[in-house]
Protein backbone atom coordinates (compact mmCIF):
# COMPACT_ATOMS: atom_id res chain seq x y z
CA UNK A 1 0.00 0.00 0.00
CA UNK A 2 1.30 3.21 -1.08
CA UNK A 3 2.26 5.56 1.78
CA UNK A 4 -0.28 8.20 3.05
CA UNK A 5 1.48 11.93 2.54
CA UNK A 6 2.10 14.03 5.53
CA UNK A 7 1.91 17.72 5.22
CA UNK A 8 2.11 20.60 7.72
CA UNK A 9 0.75 23.74 8.36
CA UNK A 10 2.91 26.30 9.95
CA UNK A 11 3.32 29.90 11.16
CA UNK A 12 2.86 32.38 14.13
CA UNK A 13 -0.13 33.52 16.42
CA UNK A 14 -3.22 34.95 14.09
CA UNK A 15 -1.82 33.51 10.40
CA UNK A 16 -5.02 31.61 10.20
CA UNK A 17 -3.66 28.44 10.25
CA UNK A 18 -7.00 26.85 11.82
CA UNK A 19 -8.67 28.51 9.34
CA UNK A 20 -6.99 26.57 6.54
CA UNK A 21 -6.20 23.69 8.22
CA UNK A 22 -10.45 23.22 8.04
CA UNK A 23 -10.25 24.39 4.41
CA UNK A 24 -8.10 22.15 3.41
CA UNK A 25 -9.40 19.61 4.70
CA UNK A 26 -12.62 20.05 3.72
CA UNK A 27 -11.05 20.58 0.04
CA UNK A 28 -9.20 17.66 0.15
CA UNK A 29 -12.45 15.31 1.39
CA UNK A 30 -14.33 16.59 -1.70
CA UNK A 31 -11.30 15.44 -3.61
CA UNK A 32 -12.02 11.78 -2.19
CA UNK A 33 -8.75 12.25 -0.38
CA UNK A 34 -8.77 10.10 3.12
CA UNK A 35 -6.60 12.16 5.26
CA UNK A 36 -6.67 13.15 9.72
CA UNK A 37 -6.48 16.44 10.48
CA UNK A 38 -4.46 16.80 13.96
CA UNK A 39 -2.12 19.15 15.82
CA UNK A 40 1.05 19.81 18.07
CA UNK A 41 1.58 19.92 20.72
CA UNK A 42 -1.07 17.12 21.23
CA UNK A 43 -2.78 14.78 18.89
CA UNK A 44 -3.28 11.99 21.50
CA UNK A 45 -5.05 12.18 24.53
CA UNK A 46 -1.80 11.38 26.06
CA UNK A 47 0.04 13.82 23.85
CA UNK A 48 -2.81 16.39 24.77
CA UNK A 49 -1.31 16.06 28.57
CA UNK A 50 1.57 16.99 27.83
CA UNK A 51 0.44 20.13 25.57
CA UNK A 52 -1.22 21.22 28.59
CA UNK A 53 2.39 21.09 30.84
CA UNK A 54 3.51 23.15 28.26
CA UNK A 55 0.66 25.99 27.49
CA UNK A 56 -0.87 26.43 30.57
CA UNK A 57 1.21 28.68 32.85
CA UNK A 58 2.36 26.52 35.96
CA UNK A 59 2.73 28.57 39.42
CA UNK A 60 6.42 26.72 39.31
CA UNK A 61 8.66 28.31 36.27
CA UNK A 62 8.97 26.14 33.21
CA UNK A 63 12.68 25.68 32.42
CA UNK A 64 13.36 26.44 28.38
CA UNK A 65 15.31 23.30 27.94
CA UNK A 66 12.07 21.36 29.34
CA UNK A 67 9.95 22.63 27.08
CA UNK A 68 12.03 21.68 24.41
CA UNK A 69 11.93 18.18 25.74
CA UNK A 70 8.19 18.23 26.70
CA UNK A 71 7.73 19.24 22.71
CA UNK A 72 9.70 16.34 21.37
CA UNK A 73 8.21 13.79 24.23
CA UNK A 74 4.65 14.93 23.14
CA UNK A 75 5.90 14.59 19.16
CA UNK A 76 7.28 11.17 19.98
CA UNK A 77 3.64 9.78 20.72
CA UNK A 78 1.95 11.40 18.27
CA UNK A 79 4.20 10.06 15.82
CA UNK A 80 3.99 6.80 17.40
CA UNK A 81 0.03 6.61 18.17
CA UNK A 82 -1.02 8.31 15.47
CA UNK A 83 1.01 9.72 12.47
CA UNK A 84 3.44 6.77 11.69
CA UNK A 85 0.42 4.18 11.45
CA UNK A 86 -2.02 6.38 9.40
CA UNK A 87 0.52 7.01 6.79
CA UNK A 88 1.27 3.75 6.52
CA UNK A 89 -2.06 2.80 6.00
CA UNK A 90 -2.51 4.91 3.51
CA UNK A 91 -4.08 8.13 5.10
CA UNK A 92 -2.37 11.59 4.39
CA UNK A 93 -2.06 13.44 7.89
CA UNK A 94 -2.56 17.12 8.22
CA UNK A 95 -0.92 18.38 10.88
CA UNK A 96 -1.33 21.88 12.22
CA UNK A 97 2.09 22.78 13.83
CA UNK A 98 5.14 20.10 14.10
CA UNK A 99 9.07 20.06 14.20
CA UNK A 100 9.45 23.54 12.29
CA UNK A 101 7.52 25.23 15.03
CA UNK A 102 10.19 24.14 17.69
CA UNK A 103 13.11 25.33 15.46
CA UNK A 104 10.72 28.65 15.26
CA UNK A 105 9.69 28.98 18.72
CA UNK A 106 12.28 27.38 20.83
CA UNK A 107 14.76 27.58 18.92
CA UNK A 108 14.57 31.36 17.14
CA UNK A 109 12.07 32.30 20.27
CA UNK A 110 13.44 30.83 23.10
CA UNK A 111 17.04 31.01 21.66
CA UNK A 112 17.63 27.07 22.25
CA UNK A 113 20.91 26.09 20.73
CA UNK A 114 19.62 24.74 17.41
CA UNK A 115 22.05 22.15 17.33
CA UNK A 116 20.39 20.37 20.21
CA UNK A 117 16.61 20.51 18.32
CA UNK A 118 18.53 18.76 15.33
CA UNK A 119 19.45 16.25 18.13
CA UNK A 120 16.09 15.75 19.81
CA UNK A 121 14.80 15.62 16.15
CA UNK A 122 17.53 12.43 14.60
CA UNK A 123 16.68 10.91 18.56
CA UNK A 124 12.36 11.24 17.92
CA UNK A 125 11.57 10.90 13.95
CA UNK A 126 15.12 9.28 12.81
CA UNK A 127 14.68 10.64 8.97
CA UNK A 128 11.20 11.04 8.96
CA UNK A 129 10.30 14.47 7.39
CA UNK A 130 6.75 16.41 6.55
CA UNK A 131 6.09 15.79 2.81
CA UNK A 132 5.16 19.22 2.61
CA UNK A 133 4.51 22.36 4.76
CA UNK A 134 2.94 25.43 3.93
CA UNK A 135 4.20 28.21 6.09
CA UNK A 136 1.83 30.88 5.91
CA UNK A 137 3.55 33.99 6.59
CA UNK A 138 2.35 37.94 7.66
CA UNK A 139 3.82 41.01 9.45
CA UNK A 140 3.91 39.91 13.31
CA UNK A 141 1.90 43.06 14.51
CA UNK A 142 -1.02 42.27 11.72
CA UNK A 143 -0.77 38.71 13.06
CA UNK A 144 -1.12 39.53 16.68
CA UNK A 145 -4.06 41.62 15.95
CA UNK A 146 -5.72 39.11 14.42
CA UNK A 147 -4.74 36.92 16.98
CA UNK A 148 -6.07 39.12 20.08
CA UNK A 149 -9.07 40.02 18.27
CA UNK A 150 -9.98 36.24 17.62
CA UNK A 151 -9.32 35.88 21.51
CA UNK A 152 -11.83 38.36 22.51
CA UNK A 153 -9.27 39.22 25.71
CA UNK A 154 -9.62 35.23 26.82
CA UNK A 155 -6.96 34.04 28.52
CA UNK A 156 -3.33 33.52 26.66
CA UNK A 157 -0.87 30.49 26.79
CA UNK A 158 2.25 30.38 27.43
CA UNK A 159 3.48 31.67 24.13
CA UNK A 160 0.12 33.99 23.26
CA UNK A 161 1.94 36.33 26.37
CA UNK A 162 5.04 36.68 24.42
CA UNK A 163 6.21 40.01 23.47
CA UNK A 164 6.35 41.10 20.40
CA UNK A 165 10.34 40.52 19.44
CA UNK A 166 9.51 37.03 20.32
CA UNK A 167 7.21 37.02 17.50
CA UNK A 168 10.07 38.54 15.35
CA UNK A 169 12.19 36.22 16.16
CA UNK A 170 9.91 33.17 15.65
CA UNK A 171 8.71 34.42 12.34
CA UNK A 172 12.63 35.05 11.12
CA UNK A 173 13.72 31.50 12.36
CA UNK A 174 10.37 30.48 10.07
CA UNK A 175 11.41 31.85 7.14
CA UNK A 176 14.80 30.93 7.44
CA UNK A 177 13.97 27.76 7.61
CA UNK A 178 11.74 28.24 4.27
CA UNK A 179 15.05 28.98 2.59
CA UNK A 180 17.09 26.48 3.75
CA UNK A 181 14.44 23.85 2.30
CA UNK A 182 12.60 25.67 -0.35
CA UNK A 183 11.20 22.09 -1.87
CA UNK A 184 9.52 21.49 1.27
CA UNK A 185 8.42 24.31 2.82
CA UNK A 186 6.24 26.27 0.78
CA UNK A 187 6.01 30.26 1.77
CA UNK A 188 2.28 31.67 1.53
CA UNK A 189 0.94 35.24 1.96
CA UNK A 190 -1.48 34.95 4.68
CA UNK A 191 -3.10 38.17 4.20
CA UNK A 192 -4.92 37.34 0.90
CA UNK A 193 -8.45 36.15 1.85
CA UNK A 194 -8.98 32.84 3.40
CA UNK A 195 -10.28 31.66 -0.12
CA UNK A 196 -7.52 32.53 -2.44
CA UNK A 197 -5.50 31.43 0.03
CA UNK A 198 -6.61 27.45 0.30
CA UNK A 199 -7.25 27.88 -3.40
CA UNK A 200 -3.83 28.49 -3.68
CA UNK A 201 -2.70 25.60 -1.71
CA UNK A 202 -5.03 23.37 -4.10
CA UNK A 203 -3.51 24.17 -6.84
CA UNK A 204 0.13 23.18 -5.31
CA UNK A 205 -0.97 20.09 -4.22
CA UNK A 206 -2.59 19.21 -8.23
CA UNK A 207 1.10 20.78 -9.34
CA UNK A 208 2.86 18.18 -7.13
CA UNK A 209 0.61 15.41 -8.56
CA UNK A 210 -0.59 15.01 -5.15
CA UNK A 211 -4.00 15.12 -6.47
CA UNK A 212 -6.26 15.52 -9.82
CA UNK B 1 29.36 30.35 50.27
CA UNK B 2 30.28 27.00 49.84
CA UNK B 3 28.28 24.88 47.46
CA UNK B 4 26.11 22.21 49.03
CA UNK B 5 26.83 18.19 48.35
CA UNK B 6 24.92 16.56 45.32
CA UNK B 7 24.59 12.95 46.92
CA UNK B 8 22.28 10.52 45.14
CA UNK B 9 20.81 7.02 45.79
CA UNK B 10 20.76 4.23 43.09
CA UNK B 11 19.75 0.91 42.68
CA UNK B 12 16.44 -1.39 41.42
CA UNK B 13 13.49 -2.08 42.79
CA UNK B 14 13.87 -3.57 46.10
CA UNK B 15 17.53 -2.78 47.51
CA UNK B 16 16.42 -0.86 50.15
CA UNK B 17 16.88 3.18 48.24
CA UNK B 18 14.09 4.76 50.17
CA UNK B 19 15.04 3.23 53.66
CA UNK B 20 18.57 4.18 52.88
CA UNK B 21 17.86 7.83 51.96
CA UNK B 22 15.62 8.06 55.25
CA UNK B 23 18.45 6.46 57.44
CA UNK B 24 20.94 9.11 55.85
CA UNK B 25 19.00 12.14 56.06
CA UNK B 26 18.38 11.26 60.13
CA UNK B 27 22.22 10.87 60.17
CA UNK B 28 22.88 13.83 58.62
CA UNK B 29 20.61 15.81 60.48
CA UNK B 30 22.56 14.29 63.84
CA UNK B 31 25.70 15.57 61.96
CA UNK B 32 24.38 19.48 61.64
CA UNK B 33 24.59 19.23 57.73
CA UNK B 34 21.82 20.95 56.40
CA UNK B 35 20.33 19.12 53.24
CA UNK B 36 16.76 18.64 51.44
CA UNK B 37 15.84 14.87 50.96
CA UNK B 38 14.38 14.67 47.01
CA UNK B 39 13.78 11.98 44.50
CA UNK B 40 13.48 11.13 40.48
CA UNK B 41 11.61 11.62 38.66
CA UNK B 42 9.49 14.03 40.56
CA UNK B 43 10.88 16.63 42.93
CA UNK B 44 9.23 19.43 42.50
CA UNK B 45 4.97 19.85 42.04
CA UNK B 46 5.85 19.68 38.16
CA UNK B 47 8.36 17.68 37.96
CA UNK B 48 5.86 15.01 39.79
CA UNK B 49 3.02 15.61 37.30
CA UNK B 50 5.61 13.87 34.56
CA UNK B 51 6.44 11.38 37.02
CA UNK B 52 2.52 10.27 36.82
CA UNK B 53 2.83 10.59 33.30
CA UNK B 54 5.94 8.44 33.05
CA UNK B 55 5.09 6.06 36.09
CA UNK B 56 0.93 5.49 35.36
CA UNK B 57 0.26 3.37 33.01
CA UNK B 58 -1.91 5.06 30.21
CA UNK B 59 -4.55 3.06 28.03
CA UNK B 60 -1.90 4.75 25.10
CA UNK B 61 1.28 3.40 24.76
CA UNK B 62 3.81 5.30 25.71
CA UNK B 63 7.00 4.91 22.88
CA UNK B 64 10.78 4.55 24.67
CA UNK B 65 11.96 7.50 23.03
CA UNK B 66 8.80 9.52 24.83
CA UNK B 67 9.74 7.99 28.11
CA UNK B 68 13.60 9.00 28.21
CA UNK B 69 12.17 12.72 26.96
CA UNK B 70 9.75 12.72 29.89
CA UNK B 71 12.62 11.76 31.94
CA UNK B 72 14.60 14.71 30.99
CA UNK B 73 12.29 17.35 31.05
CA UNK B 74 10.83 16.65 34.72
CA UNK B 75 14.82 16.31 35.44
CA UNK B 76 15.25 19.76 33.97
CA UNK B 77 12.49 21.25 36.42
CA UNK B 78 13.93 19.55 39.35
CA UNK B 79 17.25 20.82 38.56
CA UNK B 80 16.26 24.46 37.75
CA UNK B 81 13.71 24.70 40.88
CA UNK B 82 14.87 22.61 43.38
CA UNK B 83 18.77 20.96 43.35
CA UNK B 84 20.55 24.06 41.88
CA UNK B 85 19.13 26.46 44.13
CA UNK B 86 19.92 24.52 47.36
CA UNK B 87 23.29 23.54 45.93
CA UNK B 88 23.99 26.93 45.65
CA UNK B 89 22.60 28.37 48.96
CA UNK B 90 25.42 25.73 50.56
CA UNK B 91 22.62 23.38 51.34
CA UNK B 92 23.66 19.32 50.55
CA UNK B 93 20.45 17.70 47.92
CA UNK B 94 20.09 13.79 48.53
CA UNK B 95 18.45 12.83 45.94
CA UNK B 96 17.06 9.24 45.56
CA UNK B 97 17.55 8.18 41.87
CA UNK B 98 19.16 10.93 39.11
CA UNK B 99 21.08 10.61 35.59
CA UNK B 100 22.43 6.99 36.32
CA UNK B 101 18.81 5.53 36.37
CA UNK B 102 18.25 6.59 33.07
CA UNK B 103 21.61 5.00 31.67
CA UNK B 104 20.58 1.78 33.38
CA UNK B 105 16.79 1.88 33.26
CA UNK B 106 16.45 3.17 29.55
CA UNK B 107 19.44 2.69 28.51
CA UNK B 108 20.22 -1.02 29.57
CA UNK B 109 16.96 -1.89 30.46
CA UNK B 110 14.91 -0.16 27.25
CA UNK B 111 17.77 -0.26 25.38
CA UNK B 112 17.83 2.93 23.87
CA UNK B 113 21.19 4.59 22.56
CA UNK B 114 23.26 5.72 25.31
CA UNK B 115 24.60 8.53 23.02
CA UNK B 116 21.61 9.85 22.84
CA UNK B 117 21.69 9.60 26.67
CA UNK B 118 25.06 11.08 27.10
CA UNK B 119 23.33 14.26 24.38
CA UNK B 120 20.34 14.96 26.90
CA UNK B 121 22.70 14.82 29.69
CA UNK B 122 24.43 17.58 27.92
CA UNK B 123 21.68 19.62 27.29
CA UNK B 124 20.10 19.10 30.88
CA UNK B 125 22.35 19.11 32.93
CA UNK B 126 25.65 20.46 31.14
CA UNK B 127 28.41 19.76 33.54
CA UNK B 128 26.65 19.18 36.64
CA UNK B 129 27.00 15.48 37.98
CA UNK B 130 26.63 14.41 41.52
CA UNK B 131 29.68 14.59 43.64
CA UNK B 132 28.78 11.45 44.82
CA UNK B 133 26.29 7.89 44.07
CA UNK B 134 26.11 5.47 45.99
CA UNK B 135 24.82 2.31 44.04
CA UNK B 136 22.74 0.31 46.28
CA UNK B 137 23.55 -3.52 44.99
CA UNK B 138 22.13 -6.97 44.88
CA UNK B 139 21.21 -10.17 43.20
CA UNK B 140 17.66 -9.18 41.32
CA UNK B 141 15.58 -11.89 42.84
CA UNK B 142 16.36 -11.37 45.76
CA UNK B 143 15.41 -7.05 45.54
CA UNK B 144 12.62 -8.10 43.60
CA UNK B 145 11.49 -10.84 46.54
CA UNK B 146 11.50 -7.64 48.37
CA UNK B 147 9.98 -5.42 46.25
CA UNK B 148 6.65 -7.57 46.17
CA UNK B 149 6.22 -8.03 50.16
CA UNK B 150 6.96 -4.04 50.30
CA UNK B 151 4.31 -4.11 47.79
CA UNK B 152 1.78 -6.58 49.47
CA UNK B 153 0.18 -7.60 46.28
CA UNK B 154 -0.48 -3.51 45.81
CA UNK B 155 -0.59 -1.87 42.41
CA UNK B 156 2.35 -2.21 40.47
CA UNK B 157 3.85 0.82 37.89
CA UNK B 158 5.22 0.62 34.68
CA UNK B 159 8.47 -0.59 35.61
CA UNK B 160 7.84 -2.93 38.48
CA UNK B 161 5.53 -4.47 36.25
CA UNK B 162 8.68 -5.84 33.85
CA UNK B 163 10.19 -9.17 33.99
CA UNK B 164 13.47 -10.84 35.47
CA UNK B 165 15.82 -9.84 32.36
CA UNK B 166 14.68 -6.21 32.21
CA UNK B 167 16.32 -5.31 35.70
CA UNK B 168 19.59 -7.90 35.25
CA UNK B 169 19.94 -5.50 31.87
CA UNK B 170 19.69 -2.69 34.42
CA UNK B 171 21.66 -3.99 37.20
CA UNK B 172 24.27 -4.42 34.62
CA UNK B 173 24.23 -1.14 33.54
CA UNK B 174 24.27 0.12 36.79
CA UNK B 175 27.82 -1.88 37.46
CA UNK B 176 29.23 -1.28 33.90
CA UNK B 177 28.46 2.84 34.88
CA UNK B 178 29.89 2.03 38.36
CA UNK B 179 33.24 0.86 37.15
CA UNK B 180 33.53 3.26 34.56
CA UNK B 181 33.62 5.83 37.12
CA UNK B 182 34.25 4.08 40.17
CA UNK B 183 35.81 7.25 41.77
CA UNK B 184 32.49 8.92 41.83
CA UNK B 185 30.18 5.68 42.35
CA UNK B 186 30.31 3.65 45.43
CA UNK B 187 29.01 0.20 44.95
CA UNK B 188 27.22 -1.29 48.22
CA UNK B 189 26.31 -4.71 48.92
CA UNK B 190 22.30 -3.95 49.83
CA UNK B 191 22.39 -8.11 51.63
CA UNK B 192 23.50 -6.30 54.55
CA UNK B 193 21.49 -4.60 57.53
CA UNK B 194 20.51 -1.52 57.41
CA UNK B 195 22.13 -0.38 60.36
CA UNK B 196 25.51 -1.65 58.49
CA UNK B 197 24.76 0.23 55.43
CA UNK B 198 23.75 3.47 56.63
CA UNK B 199 27.04 3.18 59.19
CA UNK B 200 29.28 2.28 55.91
CA UNK B 201 27.66 5.74 53.96
CA UNK B 202 28.73 7.62 56.86
CA UNK B 203 31.64 6.08 57.35
CA UNK B 204 32.26 7.10 53.50
CA UNK B 205 31.29 10.39 53.88
CA UNK B 206 33.92 10.92 56.99
CA UNK B 207 36.79 9.36 54.86
CA UNK B 208 35.93 11.94 51.81
CA UNK B 209 36.03 14.83 54.87
CA UNK B 210 32.39 15.68 53.80
CA UNK B 211 31.65 15.46 57.86
CA UNK B 212 33.55 15.24 60.55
Amino acid sequence: MMQGRFLTIEGIEGVGKSTQVARLSAALTECGVGHVVTREPGGTPLAERIRQLVLVGQEEALPSAAELLLMFAARSIHLANLIEPNLSAGCWVVCDRFTDATFAYQGGGRGLDPHHIRQLEFIVQGERRPDLTFLLDAPVELALARARRRNGGADTDRFESERLDFFERVRCAYLDRAAAEPQRIIVLDAVQSADALCALMMSILKEQAWIS
